[in-house]
């Protein structure tokens, strides 16, 4: 019996303390394991089965939209790198540098890539001389470095894994476009695909990518009221080509320069997936992406014919969902606590009665619902169950937000509820910076992002400085 | 008519200067583009493309033979890289060091991975305890990092693609065993995906993998008649296991060390595809790695009802080969060159009279053979004819190996067949290191491995001492 509440044991209460929850799920669920290399993990077989998904789905998805894989050099020579000016104050200050190869001191430093505009930049300069060759739509799957200080698994560390698009176009309506169908494909792919909701909008001057004339990001709300930017679409307008010489032949025989976007998510989602689903009892995953979609538990195993047909119907369901049966030794309850932990959507028991009824007793993740089930018709309600589960965890995870998110006047209100519980503040603004900063220091929520969908009023004010609010703007502590 | 021959006369002939043939192909398909950062290449979409279904292919077999994917951080502190003596040794004089993170120095040079065994072993003394936590099957995709001098696209830069895959078994007839499984299972796929012949066997002592107590290979004959390492499968004992304490607690409850492998392909197997069946018309690529497998040329497309009717089967051949259709406005003349160029497996032909006849005309790449077949019979012909294909290769390529297959009693033949062309020897060894040297001082052919499949006669002697031969040993020049 000791052993059944050996898995639950180990995890902190999310009320306690949810930093400790979030350390105590990643690394019992056995989805990372700590390194000597600082700031970097190992991402143990479960945790990146989930990359594997994310990337299959969102491959296909950028394949479907006409963009291309391609590889570029992990490393960018020094030179390179200081070719666009803001640029390159924004990234170096947090990149490692290669000062030495086999035996031979470099005369140019090799900076490990923290972002791939650089070599894009000189790759496309080769690779585009007419209107003929654009667009290119370009995307790459590779890890990168930051030199972060402070560093968690999967939502700040210093190597991480992502894809990073680079795409060409010929004007710059046409660039914007696809920055925005980028942002839109991230957004479905959060919320239909992850079950998490996103508010999609552009960042305030102050918190642009390094280059970009606009930064458009999807924020999320963790289960804290906590945000987390779970992925970005720029917009460069012609600022790389020109800093790059990168020009081509237009139609009418004019030499110009194109306009270019970057867009990118990472590992992090796994970071906001535990965040934004999770509860005491584990990592509660998203149907789509879980490496394990239901499991088998087998209950009084040990008795004639039970194990048989636990493998017979785990046969059965194979064509229908990643399905697993559970034949260890362990006990029922051990096993229960144990792929409730691990996050697995659906738990399908079955026993001797279960086998001489034709049933089965089907455990839901999520919502901890049991259903009694007749077990020939597992193949055909098992995947609408699986979309309804992603449906409910989308909705519970907009509950949350919506509990949480308040349009407010003046900076007092936002104290008010800051002393219960974090939380997501829409705030007018004149557009100032100093008035967002303002707020920052006086409250300790920052600007998220310019929301799209805009609900300001004619007599909405900043509440800084009291004049006439040009945007309603996402504010809340983030990750 | 100009535009027709532009891509032929890039490419240099294969007679004339190999080397220059090579990188003629590879630039000029789409393969690489050149960077400013030495020893690294651009992967463009149609190389890329191609590793994608090497990739896609060898995965789902690691996985059917029970293999996780996991990642592992990109660096790995000096210190930890020291603790295995040999593989520091081999190692240390071609890796890129790490000596500044951000504004800091770093107290410890972190090396740039050029190969996970340590770090490996680091994580794996964390995860095994116990007999039941063995075997561990571990893999991952990654890129690595070997400070080489001479570098040429694909086949040795000094950044590359590949897998590594890292286990650990109880016994060291288990870990023999998954070696062996895991040179199979690279052979197979060599000759039935790759269509490329390979020879298996075991390297020499003095061309072991640094820290591995026997390394097998996969070799593979060049067009040229010089041989290429396509895979390498390492047996590492308990050695790593000691040198980095990894025990666990056996079913009689003792404290054991571990057995262990590594074995890995790369980017490499491009460039083997590359030098194995392209021609002077240039690439040729087998059908199961082909990003596109057959071509639709429309003849004299702007007739009524030809782009049509090309549109037509382009949609109708979707469903089984990967097809694409070259509605371009060049001249038919100009993309037979192009797609030929680019290794395009099958190009159907379609003009009016072959739609008129309910016929279209299939030119096969790799034999220049023409056919003339229905239309409708298309999708029924065309999964059956890409097979046909990858046996067609493979047949070639084996019998340009067999034509250029010696088996040598004295140095002096070999001298005398390398007067005419560079080709594989199976010479008798006695075992001496000194001997095995001596043959390739005096010829310019290295041992490549000992291969699984012997010949020896009683009577052979080694060519240089004059003793009793041990084994039969392959000897060729290699890339």
């Amino acid at each position: 019996m000791s052993n059944d509440k050996k898995a639950i044991e180990k995890i902190t209460s999310m009320d306690e303390d949810f930093g400790q929850w979030y350390t105590d799920i990643v690394k019992q669920a056995g989805l990372v394991d700590y390194t000597s290399v600082k700031g970097c993990v190992v991402i143990c077989p479960y945790g990146y089965a989930i990359w594997e998904h994310i990337q299959r789905i969102l491959d296909s998805r950028f394949k479907e939209t006409g963009h291309e894989n391609v590889y570029l050099p992990l490393f960018i020579p020094e030179g390179l790198l200081n070719r666009e000016k803001d640029h390159v104050e924004g990234f170096a200050p947090e990149v490692a540098w290669v000062t030495q190869g086999g035996a031979e001191e470099l005369t140019e430093r090799l900076c490990v890539r923290p972002t791939s505009e650089t070599l894009f930049c000189e790759h496309y300069k080769n690779a585009v001389q007419s209107w003929r060759d654009l667009p290119k739509l370009y995307n790459q799957w590779c890890n990168v470095v930051r030199w972060e200080k402070t560093t968690r698994p999967f939502l700040r560390s210093r190597e991480f894994l992502w894809q990073e698009g680079h795409t060409l176009h010929a004007t710059p309506e046409e660039a914007t476009e696809e920055t925005l169908r980028i942002l839109d494909l991230y957004a479905d792919f959060c919320e239909k695909v992850l079950a998490m909701p996103v508010i999609r909008g552009r960042k305030t001057d102050s918190d642009k990518f390094a280059g970009a004339e606009a930064t458009y990001a999807i924020e999320a709300m963790m289960h804290d009221g906590k945000a987390l930017q779970a992925g970005t679409s720029h917009y460069f307008g012609d600022g790389f080509a020109r800093a790059f010489d990168i020009t081509y032949t237009t139609k009418e025989n004019k030499l110009a320069h194109p306009y270019q976007t970057s867009w990118g998510v990472t590992t992090r989602l796994i970071g906001a997936i535990i965040m934004t689903h999770g509860d005491d009892r584990g990592l509660n995953l998203p149907p789509m992406v879980a490496p394990v979609q239901a499991v088998i538990i087998p209950v009084a195993q040990h008795k004639e014919g039970v194990l048989d047909a636990c493998k017979a119907l785990e046969e059965k369901l194979k064509s229908v969902c990643r399905v697993k049966l559970d034949a260890s030794d362990n006990s029922p309850g051990w096993k229960f606590a144990e792929h409730e932990m691990r996050g697995v959507p659906v738990r399908i028991e079955l026993g001797p009665r279960d086998i001489e009824n034709g049933e089965c007793v089907l455990g839901i993740r999520y919502s901890g619902e049991k259903r009694t089930v007749k077990s020939d018709e597992l193949e055909r309600i098992l995947p609408a169950l699986l979309d309804e589960i992603t449906q409910g965890m989308f909705d519970k995870a907009l509950e949350n937000r919506t509990n949480r998110t308040y349009s407010v006047k003046t900076l007092d209100e936002i104290d008010a509820v800051l002393k219960e519980k974090d939380a997501f503040f829409y705030i007018p603004w004149c557009e100032d910076p100093a008035c967002e900063n303002a707020i920052k220091e006086q409250t300790g929520v920052g600007s998220r992002c310019i929301p799209f969908d805009q609900h300001a009023q004619e007599t909405d004010v900043c509440p800084v400085c009291g004049k006439k609010a040009k945007h309603i703007v996402l504010f809340a502590k983030a990750y």
